[in-house]
């Protein structure tokens, strides 16, 4: 058995945790629950002698900060795959299994979640790895603790080896009553978009369901050009591909797909509120960041990459200034940066 | 009757409106009420017919900003007289008093109030103008709205002509009881520092009283320096003067003192929570200045000189950015800036 790759989708540039992710430095390349980013702490959680040096899919434009924060931590990528556009996941981990060995496999990660447990993470990644080598796809069932509708579910189904389960069903995004019953029948998990498989067995399953985003994929890679271990592949080529998720396009089609359910202090640090609940408070419950000074306050989130922040007998209350702005919401309403962003548009 | 000499005081450099006011740009400088600075404002009270051109005190760090702001609304001084040193009002007031002729009347005005009645305020000051000829010293009283126990009062006394009476007493910043009690006996007045009387007045009162201050006054002027309407009084002489406010020095000590009480929507905007009691508000009494975006909140005051402030959701609360500075705190507790500064000091 070869080590496993590790491939870091670097891909996105979300906004739910503006103003500190913007487009030219997205939530990955942030340091929001400990001293490394969200791609360090990516990389770092994938290193050691069971794993190969990472291959690393991401925007053009975030090549030299790739390479430099994944260098700060001694974990260069082998490859660094810049897309020359989004594409989606299935023809990012596309081109990262045409760059691995055949027989390899890969471990795809989203390079900004957290797992707080990351010994948990690597028992159920070496109890699928029988599994990966019969030519299984395997995705990681995150024991889900509250009804998110933002997430996928993956249904757990009859077990194929000890801990790991046949997937019965995926649920995406579902409704609020859909999704406590889910969590009510105790046999759902969710679907933290970690995946674990021979990069054979992945091109086998594009090849048979999403033979465009496959033969997108070989042609970038085939007119990519190179520099060091930069991959810059053909853009014209790639942008002919269909621009599908791996769970639409590979995972809820194939027969093979099994899920390792694991609790292991997993988040997606999907909000300010996410990002609150998730850090170290202090004994009021405020999570403090960057230059703040704070008197009688409490249940905050306070964060400032530069101005200072002065705050007297404030509450539950999540105050994020990054270059020349400043965003303040309740506790509980960090969804709403959507609607602020969208105001801002116009 | 000559016409009335303005005298402008703009020493002060108060911390309650921090972050925006600070000491190399204090509240007077800074346009809080309206699009006028409240020093362009409190000249602009005392323009017209009338007047003569004002007499400004103010710190010599400032004299650039006064003789720019003054400019342009067409007021420049007829003397700007630039103290070295800050000596409180009875110092500052006589070097006016110096500066002005014997027999002008003097209205002595601080330069960061807010009068939002000008002609309740014009009313009473040529009220007052006969006693004024006879050497009365003559303060305004402002109508009490509330128990506060920062400002001064004064009893009213006996009427000496038509809204003009004798101060029975003044009473220094009083317990809240006391407070109380003197707001519901209706015959006590805020002591609101405006004051207007003949530069001889004064100045027999002050050698009567404080002869300290008069002779350390007149040592500055003999040896000041004059630079256009700028005046640079001796350092050293005006150094040797007692720090005396006008009220202790001379008013509570004087025999012929009047009071004009008046109703004329008088604020010394001190806190962030009496600039929003004043305010023009929306019609979800926000209170916004600068490049504010505020979606489902309420009650706030939000201002900004720079950086971008997206709000969502949120109630009473005050939100002040100014340069590299962010204030943050409920309505109802802007008077702990003060415990703010403090901490920061250390």
């Amino acid at each position: 058995m070869t080590e496993i790759v590790p491939v870091i989708l670097s891909g996105g540039s979300g906004t739910r945790l503006w103003p500190m992710s913007r487009p030219e430095k997205p939530k990955q390349m942030l340091a929001l629950t400990a001293s490394d980013t969200m791609l360090q702490l990516t990389a770092a959680r994938a290193h050691g002698d069971a794993f190969a040096a990472p291959i690393v899919v991401a925007n053009a434009a975030h090549a030299d900060a790739v390479e430099e924060q994944l260098g700060a931590i001694g974990a260069q990528p082998s490859a660094l795959i810049l897309e020359p556009a989004g594409r989606n996941t299935a023809p990012a981990i596309a081109l990262a299994a045409l760059s691995a060995g055949a027989d390899q496999a890969m471990l795809v990660m989203p390079s900004d979640h957290v797992i707080a447990d990351r010994d948990a993470f690597h028992a159920a990644i070496h109890a699928a790895l029988p599994l990966v080598e019969q030519g299984w796809l395997i995705t990681f069932g995150i024991t889900p603790d509250a009804p998110e509708t933002g997430y996928g579910y993956i249904k757990v189904g009859d077990e194929l080896a000890p801990g790991i389960h046949r997937v019965a069903r995926f649920v995406e995004k579902p409704k609020r009553d859909v999704a406590e019953a889910m969590i009510a029948s105790g046999d759902h998990a969710w679907n933290g978009g970690i995946f674990l498989f021979r990069a054979d067995a992945y091109l086998g399953a594009l090849e048979r369901f999403a033979p465009a985003i496959l033969a997108a994929a070989r042609s970038a890679c085939a007119g990519a050009r190179r520099e060091g271990v930069r991959v810059y592949p053909d853009a014209a080529a790639f942008a002919a591909s269909p621009s599908d998720s791996i769970d639409y396009a590979v995972m809820e089609k194939a027969d093979r797909v099994a899920v390792v359910p694991v609790t292991m202090g997993w988040s997606d640090v999907g909000s300010w509120d996410a990002l609150h609940a998730i850090s170290d408070r202090d004994d009021r419950d405020n999570v403090v960041s960057g230059d703040v000074v704070m008197l009688d306050s409490r249940n905050c989130l306070v964060r400032s990459d530069g101005a200072r922040v002065a705050m007297v007998g404030v509450e539950d209350l999540i105050v994020v200034a990054s270059g020349n702005d400043i965003l303040i919401l309740p506790r509980g309403r960090s969804q709403d940066v959507k609607l602020l962003l969208d105001a801002m548009k116009n």
